[in-house]
């Protein structure tokens, strides 16, 4: 984003954010990792809450807000996250092609056990808010504004040192059981937010073998 | 994000942002809107491609990178869409219950006809970069992983001047099909960039009395 800015046109009714800025968040996009490996060290709540807060400031199609959150910290509640998690694990593991069931088995894909604090994300699929604007032909809009608000808490979480993790590997209905949530939300994500242990620009999967970041002019056409 | 930072446990391998970004981070979530006033002053490409260089760098599924883009620069195709916008958004007024119709007739939903740059943004759902990986039992994550990128490029287009606007009152396989787009693109957002007429920290929806921001407290629940 080096050059950004210089060809703006007059108007300037709004906020401006400076080169150096532009050149941070840059750096931010890149040391904002999946994390999985967590520090036990408790967040403070006040840090919680601000990355609430960063949700709550993310766009959602007609002002409809859908989101809606669980904070998960009971042991008994925790445990049942927990072996979700390994069961949907397992069979992921036994669905990789025998040549790459020992590099997925060697993999760390979640921080269930030492994460200090869990967040599970639902989207509210009934909620009148909003009126149903620019929801009709794609209602699935509701749930991508609800992954808006998890990428804005990502962001959040890491500029203030946080790691965060979004585990997938999860029955999400049995989960939404588990969790007793409200039959109208569906489960987007499950975030594990704690003090990293370690901190790296090229992904954890990167590290390990398993994928290789693409060009992205490839992805790219034009009409 | 006053407070942050201050209690983060010794371990610094990492990139420190500073309470100055955080702040300015928390500015930028807030002059982050759907903008839908364009001014119809060219977008240099260098900035078009510094907005999707922000998207290469989000978080994907298993290192899927599942985002893919069509620039749609004919007139021809941008008469396409605008078409089908128009099909979508008369079917969305006629859905309106009667006492909402005139307000939501007197909206402005899409800054088509003046924003300089028109991205389509897909999914594909048949990469085998990945190999699946956290999408099993989730395969909406695939989809997930195309709006964290969406989000990225909106923060970063908002860092740089310019606005963006993401239109969904869209008949999805109808624009795929008009855009010639591969059969396993499935579509997730069509964005205007473009420098903004205006600059709020308030929604458009809001200021036009379509609704209201809840707060956030009582959509959080504990387990």
């Amino acid at each position: 984003m080096k050059n950004a800015g210089a060809q703006a046109p007059a108007s300037e009714n709004g906020r401006v954010f400076s080169a150096g800025f532009r050149h941070e968040l840059d750096a931010l996009f890149q040391w904002r990792r999946d994390v999985r490996r967590f520090l036990t060290d408790p967040v403070p709540d006040d840090l919680t809450r601000a990355v609430l807060a960063a949700a709550a400031s993310a766009p959602s199609v007609g002002l409809s807000e859908p989101w809606r959150f669980i904070r998960v910290e009971s042991v008994a509640a925790r445990a049942d996250v927990i072996a979700n998690f390994e069961r949907c694990n397992a069979d992921a593991l036994a669905g990789q092609p025998d040549d790459r069931q020992p590099l997925y088995a060697s993999l760390k894909l979640a921080g269930l056990r030492d994460a200090p604090v869990h967040l599970a994300v639902f989207c509210d699929e009934d909620g009148e808010q909003g009126h149903g604007l620019g929801a009709l032909t794609m209602p699935e809009m509701r749930r991508y504004s609800v992954v808006c608000a998890v990428m804005q808490m990502w962001l959040a979480a890491r500029a203030m040192g946080l790691g965060m993790g979004w585990v997938s590997i999860l029955d999400p209905a049995h989960l939404s059981r588990d969790l007793e949530a409200p039959d109208s939300w569906s489960l987007i994500a499950y975030l594990c937010i704690g003090w990293p242990e370690e901190e790296h620009t090229d992904c954890e999967l990167e590290r390990a073998g398993w994928e290789d970041r693409l060009r992205l002019a490839g992805r790219i056409l034009t009409r």
